[in-house]
């Protein structure tokens, strides 16, 4: 696993980039739900979005704004409480209207304000309560890590936890940071995206660059993993650099280490993720492995990682292999049961299709840990992928049978 | 819905046909766990087995042995508390072993014992606890309302009842009587079958015929409904006509009333295994209308009743109609979601892609009955499917969270 670096005092911030966060009225509960990033000399940007055909306002005019200003962010404007989706023509408008707002207040052109929203679907933005706090919003920003934390709470919806993770490196005196917030907890199932990241960065590149650096980052960490299958229509990975430190990451040795230390925020993210998404109790870090190709080894991973009755065994930290075989025999490819190989924790539990001889209560013990590994090997080849998923809890149902009545 | 036909003194089993049940000791609960069908004279048969490409031992047997016979059954031997899967060879020698004493008590060939196993995967079938109350359940034998109970309740694993429908039709002076048997609970997403369902009849039909009505009835009933989205490695259909009541179901008036009531039966099975399903609080008839084919409308159904969002919010009674429209958004079809409308219960909930405005008590109020209708309009074309499933509830994980430890 990935170090991960939470805690306020090993957090570093990326040169002039500032935060805040503020309270608009949107979220029941009255917790802040409006919050906002700047960068003061304006930033490159790259973004990835959700694959789902139902795709929320904000992504909409995100990406339209992305096109127009040639990959060039100023600030992003976050609120959670309300996804502004399946809200047609009025929830455009509504979310142009608050980045038109924002942008006067920072005297940018409305393009270079990048919009997210996140929460329930189907209910229109209440744009008039975000558009009276943007003053507020706009004079509460710092470039704190006490900024940055109230950043990442606001954009939380069912998150227990702020999901931050930072990384550094020299290039001669120079010095690259990287700052990563995400929001996860429901509705993950990442394809090409996860519901909201941010990462942040004071290295030099330009918008096509920072799109190859995104889509290699995202492939292994936040595009491989799942809660629970349903993809979000908000799903959204934002990287915005501003150059501040001096150092371009186009070529070298300081592109391999940007590259390397945007995955590794990337993971960390990911880990944070799953690790709090609704109800889980274990996650499960499942490797396939052996596969003819990686998409084969994907489409099997998932089929285990979305098992309602796999992931209730593992809520039991119930060592019931017989599910996970199950799992395979349906994915729709040509395997063949009698050659396939499970792994729980250290012991194999199934050798060609059939019981090995186990310990039931290693396989427990293992299982009832916070974090197991799940190896499934096929023996078709040499490919594979390594998927982080969670167990499915009856804490998991209850927080979704009740959330927007 | 079609009425069902459940109360002992309702039942009306076809000529020739008796039924047993006992105790052989393979539920740790010491429920009656080994069940027996017995046709006097023999009958025509035809099978449908699961897509899972891990196939339980007594499917690939019972497989070989309608082939062998060329469709010839003269009695089920079934076994819960095992599903005798993933057990390699052993567990087909087993089987085998089964059916071959079965046959010696009763004077027949053993390809004309069909057999069949429920239960956990991956455990050895103790088979000679099997053997030795085969006597006991020859014994037992009895062409008795109470008897087909019996073997009923026998079958059953978390199943809360026992799962029967009959048809009956007259052709001139002759009756004809169809009786179905079934089990489900868990693992239910039939694939061209559903667990274990037994249909009886004394038609008189060749295998061939048999198996043509078979997959005309279980297409828009047993293969059209889902609890969790597995595929169970054990799923049987058995279509035995023993022809005892003289009347040949091969063509006219006759064909179309067996078909029809075959149908019935199939479609009150579905019902039952569906509202019996493993926690079910609420069963959901999704009605996808509007669609360019069949198959879209399937594929589109199925995503709908296997997202853990959706299945979690009909738990809740929630109407929350934004995740079933992410479910369509994620499908993989190009449909357009501002073309989608959306109905719970009576009333239009989601227009051409956006809120309709609705009474949130009466939405409420529909889903909270036992069986509420759900409708999802494409508007992609004239095709539909009717598909039964149900709620996710926190039962469903705690029976699932501990089923083989």
């Amino acid at each position: 696993m990935t170090k991960l670096r939470r805690t306020p005092e090993q957090i570093r911030l990326p040169r002039g980039l500032s935060f805040s966060a503020v309270v608009a009225g949107i979220k029941a509960s009255g917790r802040p739900d409006l919050a906002l990033i700047e960068s003061s000399t304006g930033a490159s940007a790259a973004a990835l979005f959700t694959r789902n055909l139902v795709v929320a306002a904000p992504l909409e005019v995100g990406r339209a704004s992305l096109e127009s200003s040639a990959g060039r962010v100023r600030a992003v404007v976050v609120n959670s409480g309300n996804a502004n989706c399946a809200t047609g023509r009025a929830g455009r408008v509504a979310c142009k209207s608050v980045c038109g707002h924002a942008a006067q207040l920072l005297c940018v052109p409305a393009d270079e304000v990048f919009p997210s929203s996140t929460g329930i679907i189907g209910v229109p933005l209440p744009a008039e309560k975000i558009i009276a706090k943007l003053p507020d919003l706009m004079t509460a920003r710092a470039s704190t890590t006490s900024a940055a934390l109230a950043f990442a709470r606001a954009i939380m919806t069912t998150d227990t936890r702020p999901k931050i993770a930072t990384q550094r490196f020299r290039v001669g005196p120079k010095e690259v940071t990287i700052f990563g917030v995400a929001k996860g907890a429901g509705m993950i199932h990442p394809q090409l995206a996860t519901m909201l990241v941010y990462l942040l960065t004071d290295a030099a590149a330009t918008p096509r660059q920072l799109r190859q650096f995104l889509q290699d980052a995202c492939d292994p960490t936040l595009n491989s993993m799942s809660v629970d299958g349903d993809t979000s229509t908000n799903d959204t990975v934002l990287l915005l650099a501003n150059g501040q430190s001096g150092v371009r990451v186009s070529s070298g040795r300081a592109r391999n280490k940007f590259s390397q230390a945007l995955g590794e925020v990337c993971q960390s993210l990911a880990e944070q993720i799953v690790s709090d998404g609704e109800g889980v109790q274990h996650v499960i870090r499942l490797f396939v492995e052996q596969a003819s190709t990686r998409e084969e080894a994907l489409l099997v991973a998932k089929t285990i990682a979305h098992s309602a009755l796999v992931k209730t065994a593992w809520a039991g930290a119930d060592p019931n292999w017989g599910r996970i075989l199950a799992a395979v025999g349906r994915c729709g490819l040509p395997i063949d049961p009698s050659r396939v190989r499970i792994f729980i924790g250290n012991q194999m539990v199934c050798r060609d299709g059939v019981a090995h001889p186990f310990s039931e209560r290693r396989a427990h013990q293992s299982l009832a840990q916070p974090e197991c590994d799940i190896r499934v090997q096929l023996r078709r080849g040499k490919k594979a992928v390594r998927f982080l998923t969670t167990d499915l809890t009856a804490e998991y149902v209850h927080i979704n049978a009740d959330y927007s009545t």
